[in-house]
């Protein structure tokens, strides 16, 4: 198990208790590109290669406190971002009762809807902070279990799909409500939120029963356990694979449970998941 | 005005009439880029400077039979490909009407749909061909003029977002029918057709007043003017910029008309669009 960040000036760093080992040099092991630069996530590619020399520099780095360091996102060139729409029963629900999150469009079910994307110019570490973009709209929050691609993935069954898992990570999938697609609404800058960093997939090996909460201020908005996804991690990758190439280093947000509720500048979110981790948010205005 | 190519091997060129000149060696300007690496395209961005370079190469090159090479998509690595849906008013009719087209969803017209995203991982040339990946699912053509961004932008008026866009193209958004939200249906592989090249910004002052038109085996099916798009290219980059940040190499379909119908494989398509180009694209199986 290793859990890996990107902090500060795009470092790269091991995360050991209350402190991180700065392993960027293990960095220098990835070639330099030229255009047209590849597609994928190269340093999520390379992981397995990597894992071993990333684990004998953090043995010797000194230790440098959590509590200093600002966290990027932990995946640095994510080709796509996939996510699921309800995709926890009791948020369908809501979904489907609330005017407020409906805005008269029909809620289908995630066999019915699919999934959609985000745009890749949206993510953001947990460090920067969520940045509230048109004031008249209501945003909301949307916790989510987060599984990065580690290897090219076409037509996996879901009994192999947890093979193409490199890490898992801890996302928020920020949400405009009204009635464009989901891929517009979700998809302003900051509003897709990934870290603090990622957990290699060895130490989730149940992705399916992990407890997870998020608070506004202080308060409990969102308390569910992954088990109660409709399609989990492994079905996704299974539908997802069936209509696109899934690269190393793109990401699947894998949906929320009950509780959505709006966000404002000024909110402090906190987030957190079993065996992946947690972190801190600040909301402002845009 | 300059008609810039990717083709065979990576290799860079200038269309001039019926041949193209290769200019692969102006890349040698740009930078070789360490991981992290950008998340637009470098060439896009260096463009205004590199277009002297590419020009000037040009005059010196041999020309290559335009019909002896194999079209890649004219930009490499876009951030993003955003769409527009039902940006013609009498393709919003025939699939408000056509229970092949709505599945039972509900069609909203472009002001309450706002736009989506198509996977950066379904971008093809148009050599590349079109492989029809669900045999039990329809899959139809839909042409669309392209537009390239040129230089970040955000919260851009409709008034000066023609200065952000760097060159147009030809663009097919291959679509499967049903249920699902757009961002799936139209995001799987080879569905996002761009090219044959990109015809720098100069050379179209009024996108919006092209003629164009697609056919399938000799017979046309889709025949409009984008003077008949609902929201118009500048229209859209003001819709777009004011929920997320473009980029570089960031690409638009601005959306198709009326006569949108199934493709199979065997199938031989047309696309020509006037003052950008025109190309023949082959339908297989994937």
């Amino acid at each position: 198990m290793t859990i890996i960040a990107r902090f500060n000036d795009n470092r790269l760093g091991v995360v050991q208790g209350d402190v991180i080992k700065d392993v960027t040099s293990v960095l220098d092991r990835l070639p330099a590109h030229h255009y047209p630069l590849p597609t994928h996530d190269i340093f999520i590619a390379a992981l397995p290669e990597l894992l071993g020399a990333i684990e004998g520099e953090a043995d010797k780095a000194e230790g440098i406190p959590l509590s200093s360091v600002t966290f990027l996102s932990p995946v640095a060139n994510p080709g796509k971002l996939v996510a699921a729409p309800v995709n926890y029963l009791k948020h369908l629900e809501e979904a489907q009762t609330d005017p407020a999150l409906h805005h008269q469009n029909q809620i289908a079910t995630i066999h019915r809807a699919g999934l959609f994307l985000k745009a890749t110019s949206s993510l953001v570490g947990s460090s920067h902070g969520i940045e509230v973009a048109l004031p008249d709209r209501r945003t909301d929050h949307e916790i989510e279990l987060c599984a990065i691609i580690g290897k090219r993935a076409k037509n996996v069954s879901k009994e192999e799909a947890l093979e193409y898992v490199a890490a898992y990570s801890l996302g928020l999938d920020i949400t405009i409500r009204g009635p464009e697609e989901r891929s517009l609404r979700k998809s302003l800058d900051t509003y897709s939120v990934l870290g603090p960093w990622m957990v290699t997939a060895d130490e989730v090996p149940d992705p399916d029963n992990l407890d997870f909460s998020l608070e506004i201020n202080g308060e409990v908005r969102q308390r569910a356990n992954t088990r109660d996804l409709i399609l989990g991690v492994a079905e996704l990758i299974e539908l997802a694979s069936r209509f696109y190439t899934l690269e190393p280093g793109d990401i699947i947000y894998t949906g929320t449970p009950e509780g959505v509720a709006p966000i404002l500048p000024g909110d402090t979110l906190h987030a957190s998941i079993e065996k992946v981790g947690e972190f801190t948010v600040e909301v402002r205005a845009a």
